[in-house]
């Protein structure tokens, strides 16, 4: 059995599985056909293999510079700025935004030691010189770090003529106020909207 | 990304993940280290060539017959009879019981035609037979395949002596009685016991 238990415990270290999914996992790639096993070894070998970052805006890509940053569809005056390359995945899942992005790489976080120029910020700046950007996006987390990083990148950008925006803040579509903690509630009473 | 979007859809084929968890797994792995992507690929090949099944019980092995059923410390007079493979492992990690296993491998479900004669019955009369058993602990789950499974086969050891139980149906421990349900609830107070 000691094929079971090693891919469990390889499985169990993946995010939100635990041991008991980890091992519902396990039998059923044991008991699914014979292609599926191999063919999602396949996939996570190439996944390491095939995907690079774009030299551009720092996102995941399989060519460089990745196809937003060189499709003509893409407002290039409007940069979206996220922590990770994975951000980038999930707003686009939200067919909201028609602008390019700029992949920071960290958040800023004076006790973890990451000062600002852990963070890829030259480039962003660089960029919003060359290209004639007119608005910054800041779509960092609603956290600590999300907003000591939103809160400086508007103090660098402040005598630039960019407009800095942010992602608003509040009760969740389908929320309930019930549920809502009291900071969120606080925040969506502060960036109330006329109706 | 294509990468991305292929392992995403191969995981999101497995049981309790959705394409959000398969979003959030595969990023991990392309965030650890090279070695963890590679060794988790290798161990999803092992598996399906190094695990065999019991010639004896069925259960999963490395190898036959399984360690189960060559140990002396294991009680060879009482079998304990499961569904599936992966069953015999649940069971062992509980710690409670010394005897060895049987596997059906299917569940009696007239109306999917899946009849006696597509459990691994004969094999287990053989034994019992064979071995001098003297218990026979139906531990299928409490449904109605299960249930009939398990009044079929203490039906067809009805005159052969051996003692034939089932697994006890009620309340789990830590459970609520105002969550469990109206089945449930009834079947434990059929099954009560004297405390």
């Amino acid at each position: 059995m000691k094929a079971i238990e090693d891919l469990v415990s390889m499985l169990a270290r993946l995010p939100g599985i635990g041991k008991k999914s980890a091992a519902r996992i396990a039998f059923h790639i044991l008991k699914a056909d014979e292609h599926y096993a191999a063919s999602l070894a396949e996939k996570i070998l190439a996944l390491k293999e095939e995907l690079k970052f774009c030299s551009v805006c720092g996102s995941y890509t399989d060519e460089d510079p990745c196809s937003l940053c060189t499709s003509a569809l893409r407002d290039k005056t409007v940069i979206c700025v996220v922590e990770q390359a994975q951000d980038v995945m999930t707003i686009e899942n939200s067919r909201e935004y028609r602008g390019v992005y700029h992949v920071l790489g960290a958040l800023l976080s004076p006790l973890d030691g990451i000062g600002p120029d852990s963070l890829k910020l030259n480039k962003l700046l660089d960029r919003i010189r060359d290209q004639a950007v007119t608005e910054v996006v800041v779509a960092t987390n609603p956290t600590v770090e999300g907003d000591t990083t939103a809160l400086y990148i508007k103090k660098i950008l402040e005598n630039s003529g960019v407009k800095v925006t942010r992602l608003a803040t509040g009760i969740p579509v389908g929320g309930d106020l019930e549920y809502a903690d009291r900071l969120t509630l606080a925040r969506s009473f502060r960036s109330r909207v006329l109706f």
